[in-house]
């Protein structure tokens, strides 16, 4: 069975994929892939996704330069999440942080725990 | 702005949320919270969760006793996807293994990357 048919893309045909940093083991983010993202993804060795507010597929730093190459893929238990292990380039986060996850929750609220880079 | 505010949930009224392992790094398991799991996750200190199978809101390991204390919950940028830092007790797969990522992509094949836990 071929690494795609593997995979339980959901009634949209995607499937979330998380994006973990290999050197310092963050979640950077996570990010949803259609067949054509899993196969780009594997082809070329960096990050594909699929854009659901533009509706298009999409290489993670096309326009940023802040490519994901991607050491490892693993697929969960369910076959219907998965995971990159990746060589992060820049931020990961379009708001110019390492993490898309920079909101900790903190006495009932979600406070910044991260500044943008420079 | 109360922290359930500022989750944007799905149509289905679900958010993802990834739960890390505190003292590995490792990425454990996806899975999916309705609000009543994010406020239970945050009154009890463990990981609840949303069975979509089951259609109904569980507490993680309230029948193996595999539970997930919660260590810190992050929010991402977009507000759509949650960061669970946990202490997990016992293996976090229902096949008995540490981590629900343990199919990796390997010449074209999803090889199995770890036994279960005996």
């Amino acid at each position: 069975m071929s690494l795609l048919d593997a995979i339980k893309f959901n009634d949209a045909g995607l499937v979330p994929a998380i994006a973990q940093d290999a050197a310092t083991g963050r979640v950077l983010m996570m990010a949803w892939m259609n067949a054509e993202a899993v196969n780009q993804t594997i082809e070329t060795g960096f990050a594909h996704y699929y854009s659901r507010s533009r509706q298009k597929q999409w290489m993670k730093g096309e326009s940023s330069g802040h490519v994901q190459k991607v050491i490892d893929m693993f697929l969960d238990c369910d076959g219907d999440t998965m995971l990159l292990i990746i060589e992060q380039t820049g931020p990961a986060c379009h708001t110019n942080r390492k993490s898309c996850f920079y909101k900790k929750a903190e006495d009932g609220e979600w406070a910044i725990n991260e500044e943008p880079l420079k």
